[in-house]
């Protein structure tokens, strides 16, 4: 998890202590690069963030079968705090001989969430970008 | 069918009667995630919301196959409430062995809004982002 | 070709005499899902609106192959008023054991445009969204 | 090569000489559908504009493989004026078999830019839209 | 390592001296087309800019396969100053024979970013803009 003034920081290489002035702009969020992996070992991931008055988002940015994941269908699906039907919902299907990756405009998402291999092996890498504001 | 008030207070985590404080702007609206499943013995899924004075707008993100799906080729269509040339319109055309999912920058759809399994039998699942504002 | 004010008053499901209420914030253009098909019989879709005093346009957002489609390379181009090099574009190129659909950002085109299916037999769905605004 | 001027008056339906009241808000820069077509016996194409004190933005859409395109990978690649690394760079990697076209979400490119298949005969269509302005 | 100034310079065809004219408007960043490339021999790319007070952001556009690329399955990960999970993270995964090419919205990253082939021996080529803004 995150420190997200650090991180904002590091970013714009400067004194932690300016923090402040930077998210105080709602036009410019902070925004940090994010990974995670599911396998079989460990096919669910939880994307939570500390209770720290600040507005955290998520954008997936891309989904990609590792080089070792069998030749099997991968369903990933995500579940919300909130999410309508109250069910996880599947947002991509790959394949390593048919579909090895899926790249997304940006799927929006507000922590907690949930990701979780529905089916498949993995390893399966999602990105995106973790944003951060004082909004 | 959700209840936006509360979905909107359990999104950021407060009291639902503090909801009013978050759509009153405009720049930020309510964003639920939101998902269906279309399957051979239900190929239609209706969207639609409460008549509650709120703006609703649903944008499509992803289309995907499920790990059961037959080969065959799997069309979505989608009927609005107002479409033109008064026919569904395919949006989607799915086959397991040659491309499992899609996804969209976000097609976007006022309920209410029908999904229709045209060909095959699924399961597909849609996923998308229920926005909601005081507009 | 829609009759864009009726459109807009059903869309938002109000009385079409409200529509001058809607359209003249430039903000929140009217948006009509918009489809056309092309096939062996009919290879060519015009689509050209009326001259309303309105600003009208056609963001196309998927291409798809329609599941009695001969598994053949089906190229559609279109044609706009204007087209640079006054020739007809191709914008996609989908076989059913390749490429069966494709999903665009949003390609902009203002009426009249023509949509041409260059080679294959169809069917070929093409699926958009027109915008109306008073801009 | 595009008489901007000429193309925006058509784009609108009216007089040429009116295009000034168009352009003069930068709010709504002139878009004109633009295509190329890169084959065996023309490799390259340049994308260049007058100097005509206008702003002048391609953004490029799709890269299609035409029907007649023999079975191997067709690499596109572009050189801009400012190209970092001074070399042109691939944007598309394309084979009939494989994926027959790309779609993008605008890949921005300021004139004289030059198109240039560097693997593969074509025909290789690209499709995009060229925005002018005065801003 | 491009010199932003003068690119911008170039980039818009005038006196590198008059820079600063260009920008000094936020709204108005200088935009450099990027690539690079990853083989066997040079698996890793770092992308970094000088210390010149400015602003730089770089998107990502597209991950291509070159022709001479074995049928292998291809990953590239990328690492940011500030990588969440302190972990490279995975953004595409290509195949000559499945998938040759993926095209991004634009995957924003911050100087410095390192670029590394985690599976396979290229060559990859990756394309994006370098953004420089006074922000």
């Amino acid at each position: 998890m995150v420190n997200s003034s650090e991180s904002a920081a590091f970013l714009y290489g400067m004194d932690p202590f300016n923090f402040s002035t930077i998210s105080s702009t709602q036009e410019d969020p902070v925004c940090v690069l994010w990974g995670c992996e599911l396998t079989r070992g460990a096919k669910t991931f939880v994307f939570e963030v500390q209770n720290d008055l600040l507005e955290h988002q998520l954008f997936i940015k891309t989904i990609c079968l590792g080089a070792e994941a069998k030749d099997e269908l991968h369903v990933v699906e995500v579940e919300a705090k909130i999410t309508q039907n109250d069910r996880p919902v599947p947002i991509a299907s790959l394949r390593p001989s048919v579909l090895p990756m899926v790249s997304f405009y940006g799927l929006e998402l507000m922590p907690p969430v949930t990701f979780n291999l529905r089916s498949g092996e993995g390893p399966v890498y999602i990105s995106g970008q973790h944003l951060v504001c004082e909004c």
